[in-house]
């Protein structure tokens, strides 16, 4: 039903004559977390200039010939009601309803740990699009977690597709606007115990369609991180093995870049320091690395691996003994998390400055707490200092 | 023995063709908080292409023709030695001079009260300037508290020249580089007691320098503002009154003017809240407001009734009666100055991204610890929503 050869359409291509000013924030879809984590600067440049203009409703025939982005939100809301989501259905409702299953299974299987419930609350866009945040606050093993999926409808603009042709050329060219659809499910668990590690675990998908809602250009995102407070290295070990052991089913050079990749970016610059132990990251996944369905499937198994490659270790650890010395360290490691949240994560950031985002969901992933103590160095020799030195020169764990 | 006349330079003035692209990240003058809050865009625009170089030391003459900006640090040590601090000095060294007694007298007051001594640090740049952080930690009545300065000698680059003439239009033109000076004392108290409101307040003063060392452009700029989590209308009443007293001594537009400013500032726009309940901040104020000796003059006046507005509010509720919950209260209160000073603050944000800066002396400013509890909203009709209220709509206390 969808086709990737890209929409040649006929008119004449103009390139902005300058490329335009980033502003000092980057590029989110919006609400949540959704594709918060692009890396590529292209892409976040591209973004930047992005406008989610809120269209007016004008969906009557069946086939338009011009769509606004709540118009394809509505037929895509009619064409999952209707007829439901099928191997044929566009890849933007395959990989969302794939997505909100990954989340409720997810959510399930924390529920079974931790033995508290999840709170849901569910969110609209106005222009289409919308998101279901899942958080446990307080609970016997998780101090805080979030499992939030986000859904954006929303128009590129001209400048802003030109941005995104640095890294994706199969956007349409010559045109003024063009729709885009962008999905993420984002998910970080605070647990109390400070021998159970802090993970993260991130799928994103991106699109831009043509007039008949069809897929235009596309490409998939992700990745999954830990950060423990002190360092199991069979931990470490079972974490990236389970990761790597995903992405060597796909591509074998898949870890090797993608663990690189995740090094660099989860990176507390200004400390010198990775926020963690690393695993993978990865972005800008389309038709130059893989077909649509097999980059599908990747990202099924990055979802996938989650809970293999996170649950034993948190099984191992969460009830382990543990002294108030060792629950003041985690809190100082968890107001390090609040540092890079808020001051490198540019999926964060940018959100906080889209009017209108849901910045509880957005936030969700700050710990409940956090400490700042001035001039605190962990003793020679010890536990806490042998972390800082992983995570200053990051590891090879398989 | 300084000129305030610009130094007019023959040579031809080279205008950057393209303004250059501004970095993710704004500026600041690096270690500490100096110049931690310019808010004019400009400003920082021109600081972030600015350069500070590590020159070679050079100083072998009396009365060099080009300095580098080692050499003039060193310059500047030598007239304190020798000479001392007069009338006559530049004025960095007498704002210097002011800025050091005042952390002295400051800290002696603040140790009075706590009971506890504060933690000295001083360190040095390489390519001149230093400064000095003084810092108590887990005290009877400060959970936390910093009081820093910090000294630095750099070189502004021609594009840094060029952006800053658009506020400055003293800055000598047609130059390649220009040594520059910028000092700032800067300082967060968090009190324990949850009554009590944490205080922020900070002075600085800027200048380029000709190669003999004398004044070329120069500016100050500073404030203070009062962050409370249980808000007693006295107390904003009194903060905000010994500031417009001090302000109306040397221009009855000042706290109006300033005051605005500085509810604009403080502002966690990502959620719709200022930081607290403001107070003044100011920036840019050059000789087209004031000559130096009177600006210098309300800069002093702003170090000066630092204690008087914030020493009798901090006797008053240090030793109130408070629940866990309304302590439970200021730590989510924490959690949004942290997100203020992470995500909104430009100067700790550009600080950050600046090799070589002191951390540690940055982030003294965050909390020694912080909340973050999802969607906690106060009950209708409480404390807790007044302070909201009032965070949301600014209110005029005098």
């Amino acid at each position: 039903m969808f086709k990737r050869r890209v929409c040649q359409l006929a008119l004449p291509r103009h390139r902005p004559t300058s490329t335009p000013r980033l502003p000092q924030r980057f590029f989110s879809t919006g609400s949540g977390r959704t594709a918060s984590q692009r890396a590529t600067p292209a892409v976040w440049a591209a973004a930047a200039v992005l406008t989610v203009s809120i269209a007016s409703y004008a969906l009557t025939q069946q086939t338009p010939k011009q769509f606004d982005t709540r118009s394809l939100a509505e037929l895509d809301e009619r064409t999952k009601r209707e007829q439901g989501v099928t191997l044929d259905s566009p890849m933007r409702l395959r990989m969302e309803e794939f997505i909100r299953q990954k989340q409720e299974e997810i959510v399930f299987a924390l529920e079974k740990i931790d033995g508290k419930s999840f709170r849901k609350d569910t969110w609209e866009r106005p222009n289409g699009g919308g998101g279901l945040s899942m958080v446990l606050q307080d609970g016997n093993v998780f101090e805080k977690g979030g499992v939030n999926i986000s859904v954006v409808y929303g128009e590129l603009s001209k400048a802003a597709i030109e941005n995104m042709r640095v890294n994706h050329k199969n956007i349409a060219e010559g045109v003024d606007k063009l729709p885009f659809y962008a999905l993420g499910l984002s998910m970080v668990l605070h647990p109390k115990n400070p021998m159970a590690p802090t993970v993260h675990m991130n799928a994103r998908y991106f699109e831009t369609m043509r007039a008949d809602g069809t897929t235009d250009a596309w490409w998939f995102g992700g990745g999954s991180d830990l950060t423990p407070s002190y360092l199991f290295d069979e931990d470490a070990v079972h974490f990236h093995k389970t990761l790597k052991e995903g992405c060597d089913k796909h591509n074998k050079e898949f870890y090797p870049r993608f663990k690189k990749w995740c090094d660099e970016y989860f990176n507390n610059s200004h400390r010198g320091e990775r926020r963690g132990i690393g695993g993978i990251f990865f972005d800008d996944l389309d038709e130059t690395e893989t077909d649509q369905e097999n980059g599908f499937a990747f990202a099924k198994e990055v979802l996938n691996s989650f809970l293999p490659s996170y649950l034993p270790i948190l099984e191992k650890r969460k009830d382990l003994p543990f002294t108030q010395q060792e629950k003041d360290w985690q809190q100082i490691r968890r107001g390090r998390y609040v540092e890079f949240n808020l001051v490198h994560d540019r999926g964060t950031a940018f959100g906080l400055t889209v009017p209108g985002s849901r910045v509880e969901s957005i936030l969700i992933s700050l710990p409940l707490t956090a400490q700042w103590r001035y001039m605190h160095e962990p003793a020679p020799n010890s536990r806490e200092s042998r972390l800082l030195e992983v995570l200053k020169n990051p590891k090879e764990w398989v």
